[in-house]
């Protein structure tokens, strides 16, 4: 039966990676390049290139692309597009490729190279990622992005939700952060806003006046497909 | 007010070190070794040194010291005890100091160096040491030893349990892993032995037929000293 691990953070991933090669790995960063990554698929955009650096985006630049990121939850000077998944509306996006540069999530999908397949996932299209991991069968691994290497909530709850769903699809764990992950998400999903209203990132979000980007990211299932890195 | 933060796993201490001369580390290794080093203050051990490596503890042998270790949780060959906390009763550890090397918590509290001070603590004396941290009104670290660098349940959820008390008494967190490990232990503490029948190193005790351990290591305030290491 396959097998379900969960990484709470890039610093852990190392522990993870023995015969990777024969692994799904769903990268999370659910505030929020995972989830910008989602609504631009929503609203039309043909392709997502995820680059680490900023230097990369911009080397990339070329007709029908647009250069996305941010540091820090800021949009970096030059780029046409922050990480705010509001900004990436129908009219910006369709029929345009995407370079997203950002401070975690793309960190995560780099480490990941040379598994057998890489998703980028968000609540938008937890179903949709549930369903193809159950056809799949296959042993996965869910990558939480983190914050700067640390553990970070919205992440871990999202792991759990997918997780949720799995088991109920003969999936196992032996793993720990698995269990965490899925015990947390049955406490959260009876009051998320309210639930991540501890987390960090979250206060960081209010800080930088961007609460409204936090309800686009706890939607559910507004989106069918699924995204391949 | 002082602030709490949890350290989930050794692989994620660094990220936790700024300051930490100003910082009280308390080391969480439930199953087994900082609930054993309990155990035998309890039951009369003069002193407990705990050392890294297996050489470094045999170096110390001398008369009223009792050489004690495990790896991979079995017995080393040669030593006067493992690291079941059941092996530490009053006619072996009365007035004896103990040299211990462990798996994964003598690594934490190695890893520890340097802090403001450092303790070992165990749901054996989870009251004492909150009331101590009460008392000194510090920044503390909550350091769970893990397994081989992963994270474990059981040691979360001591750090959970000791969050719940010190959030009471005007501790706060900015720290998303505080958050998930005080989540864990409300539900957790509802049915601590079925809570933690998923977790891994559980199934481990149980494959190695030290079931009777687990019962000892979840006994809550059974000492009301602490363990200053």
């Amino acid at each position: 039966m396959p097998k379900i691990e969960t990484v709470l953070s890039p610093a852990l991933f190392d522990l993870y990676k023995e015969n990777i090669e024969n692994k799904i790995v769903i990268v999370i960063d659910i505030l929020r390049a995972t989830t910008t990554m989602i609504v631009a698929l929503e609203n039309g955009a043909k392709n997502i290139i995820p680059v680490e650096h900023l230097n990369d985006a911009l080397s990339l630049r070329q007709d029908n692309f647009l250069i996305a990121g941010e540091r820090n939850g800021v949009k970096v000077e030059g780029f046409d597009l922050g990480n705010s998944p509001q900004d990436f509306t129908p009219n910006v996006v369709a029929n345009q490729t995407i370079v997203l540069s950002t401070t975690n999530g793309t960190r995560a999908i780099q480490a990941s190279n040379g598994a057998k397949e890489i998703y980028a996932a968000s609540f938008r299209n937890l179903d949709a990622m549930a369903n193809y991991l159950i056809n799949q069968q296959s042993d996965v691994i869910l990558f939480c992005a983190g914050w700067k290497d640390k553990v970070n909530l919205e992440d871990t709850i999202f792991a759990g939700a997918l997780t949720e769903i799995l088991f109920d699809h003969e999936f196992q764990t032996n793993d720990d952060s698995t269990h965490m992950s899925l015990n947390l998400w049955k406490t959260a999903k009876k009051d998320l806003v309210g639930f991540l209203s501890e987390a960090s990132h979250v206060k960081r979000f209010k800080t930088l006046h961007i609460e409204s980007d936090l309800e686009v990211c706890l939607q559910m299932n507004t989106y069918n497909g699924i995204l391949k890195l």
